[in-house]
């Protein structure tokens, strides 16, 4: 049963999820003589945090995502599955994806975190989040709809709630939504509607904390604070959201409670992490935070099963300075290549010092021009800050593909200002002129044989 | 009511349909002394020579479509709406959105074609087609998962179902989807799996007539057969799908009936008009034909209705020699450039002689080194007829967007037979573990608190 147990079989590893934590991990053991199996839901890598430029329309879902595949074509012992984990048997030492059970002798979970609306879970009709490449899809469908919307609307009370934006959460996915979109209705569609002036839009930046990026340094928050107001965000900070429905914001500052009429309203505010968490909690007796997140070892595997490690988003690990690592890809790729590490050295029988994060920084994008770098020996903003946002990310995101010249064409449009990629596609947007215009007074009765007009 | 009675109101042009006739016709007014409306459901113009590459996963949706915003930003005199029109009335002079009516004093109606199961509708499930950018994400998601679910399945009989392709129809659209899915199986994903032998894939290609590509030159179409041929593409000519259902295609050679187990079966077979056509002959009088399109004057117009012009694929101008132009992106712009310069004249109180269509040749792609080129005065094939192909589309597809080095990656992938937009995405690829998983016989039980696990 447990193959691990037969002579002369390989060490089998298998790792759930292929974000960052898990792929790198899977690339660090290419070489290895271990079995890998990778199981995804998606046959897709995604450059998450670029996903923003995505649904503000810069970059297609294809340019931030390397099929799973193709970056792990050469790696001989690698078997890429895709399919869904739904449980874990640690006795048995399998993982459960529906009727197929797939043995390990050393398991790495790394299936990341998703949104969270803090319980509020019907806020998400109205406030999307950003994780899946279809949610960044669905805000671009939203965020171009808006100003269609507003172009067409004659009401100015409605036209101004369409060209009203409100992004919840000040990090680093908020701070760079915000800013895009600012840039957006400033800048890239100016000349683009006839009825409407865009520059008109309001896009407000809501955190509750009392700067935006509260994970970087003061002055930096105060940096990006200033580029966004001065790119046309109205920022408010120390400021709770209580309720999003039907198109209306409500919001505590002080004791003062303010609504908001917007139609688009994105949420970048709080992540959970994915349910696989409670899984591992259930068979295993570890704990997890508040937010859903394994408490790990400081080797990265779990409390009584050493050969159970948990990376990435997914973890909760506090044994550098009694704060949990935050839930960014350079962590998640730091911690899957050091569990890498660590099961090459115990098949030799030796081990590894616990694991240590290596912090090389922070960066945000605002805007044009405008973008915060946290090195920690090295604080940039302004243009160099932005430039050096740029040639890291066309870094990385050609690490797995020869993307080399869509990237220079990227970083080409983005100086020129251009959203080349601001479709508004999928299923509902088909229904565009259905949805918005009250077709009730059409004089028009379609008879059998015609079909709605394809226009 | 009728506002072109008003004098010193510019004369209204309002265009119906964002693709090649109508967009080059508004192009064409741009500085035309017209106020130009142009209106489409879509809010971007759609390459729809290049969709099968989105379908097959080399190109991005956003690479072959220009938000029309963006390529009519310029033309002062022009807007764009977002919507579907309904309705047309001849007499108010105005076409109904919902419950918009917008005046005209010209009308331009280039709502195009779409795909037709001539009459059997109920294939469509089994069999997508290729029109729009949904379409092709769809075709996508069902080609890659079929690789997937292959790997997984154990039954050889229901691996092979997976890993047979059938393409429906030996047009180009057709024989460029067959030959891009012989070249995945055999070239781009050989090395990508671990159980299947992706090149053990059967790839067919059924066509009606006696040679695939019909509309080009007999020795051109039996080159395009040998390279298929060649490429590993069965083509299957003289053959009549008369079913398709739950995975089998029927088809009819001759008197042979015969069937074909297949989990992918594509529909480039046939197109009809769009619905507006019969909206158009029932509220003038115009004459359809058999696939719906309307019957054009020599001028372009409709009978009865010299204000009214239909060009594109929608269209039947049969006055050159006899026959309908056919459905192609070259007939489709010449004929919108040639209504909007007639317009233009007649504002002299001048005319134009009779729409003459120039063709300029044909071409299509079959893979690799492999392509037919007919100019009429020149036929090419192989080597030089894909380069000039590779040239030609990257030339038009530039034509709006400053694409430039995105198209070189385009042709530089195209020459490593990489296909970097692979993507399965879409609410769909979601539920793949569970569709192709049956997982009734799991044995984890979920808490109320515990989530689908989302890897």
């Amino acid at each position: 049963m447990v193959e691990a147990l037969e002579n002369n079989s390989p060490h089998k590893v298998v790792i759930v999820g292929g974000g960052f934590g898990g792929l790198y991990a899977a690339k660090a053991l290419a070489k290895a003589k271990v079995d890998v199996t990778l199981i995804d839901k998606r046959n897709f890598h995604l450059f998450q945090p670029l996903l923003y430029q995505v649904a503000t329309g810069t970059l297609s879902p294809a340019d931030i995502s390397s099929p799973l595949r193709a970056v792990l074509s050469k790696s001989k012992n690698t078997t890429v599955l895709l399919g869904e984990v739904n449980d874990i048997d640690p006795k048995a030492q399998q993982v459960v994806m529906g009727d197929e059970k797939i043995p390990y002798d050393t398991l790495i979970v790394a299936t990341g975190a998703k949104h969270s609306y803090f319980g509020k879970d019907n806020w998400e009709e109205f406030a999307p989040g950003l994780k899946t490449v279809e949610d960044a899809i669905e805000m671009r469908r939203r965020i171009f709809t808006a100003f269609e919307a507003a172009e067409k609307e004659k009401d100015p009370e409605k036209r101004r709630d369409w060209l009203t934006f409100v992004v919840v959460g000040g990090g680093p996915t908020g701070v760079e939504l915000a800013g895009a979109i600012a840039e957006l209705a400033y800048h890239t569609l100016k000349e683009d509607f006839r009825k409407i002036d865009t520059t008109e839009a309001q896009v407000i930046l809501l955190e509750g904390l009392d700067r935006v990026l509260p994970p970087f340094a003061p002055e930096l928050s105060q940096e990006a604070e200033a580029s966004l107001t001065q790119l046309g965000v109205v920022v408010q900070t120390k400021t709770l959201v209580t309720n999003i429905e039907n198109d209306i914001v409500t919001l505590k500052q002080g004791d003062t409670v303010k609504e908001i009429a917007s139609k688009t309203v994105l949420w970048a505010a709080g992540v959970k992490a994915s349910a696989i968490g409670k899984v591992l909690a259930e068979r295993t007796g570890v704990e997890c935070d508040r937010a859903g997140r394994v408490i790990v070892e400081s080797d990265l595997s779990i409390k009584g099963h050493d050969n159970i490690f948990v990376v990435g988003d997914l973890a909760n690990f506090s044994h550098q300075n009694g704060k949990p690592l935050p839930g960014v890809a350079p962590v998640a790729k730091q911690e899957g290549e050091y569990v890498a590490a660590l099961v090459q050295k115990r098949l030799q029988g030796a081990t590894l010092p616990a694991f240590s994060y290596t912090d090389h920084g922070s960066l945000a994008m605002i805007g044009q021009n405008a973008a915060v770098v946290d090195l920690g020996f090295l604080k940039l903003k302004g243009f160099f800050a932005w430039l050096f946002w740029l040639v890291i990310h066309i870094y990385f995101l050609i690490e797995f593909d020869n993307k080399l010249l869509v990237m220079i064409q990227w970083a080409w449009n983005y100086i020129t200002r251009k959203r080349g990629a601001r479709l508004i596609t999928g299923e509902e947007s088909l229904a565009f002129a259905n949805v918005d215009n009250n077709q009730t007074t059409s004089n028009y009765t379609p008879t059998n044989n015609i079909q709605p007009v394809n226009v």
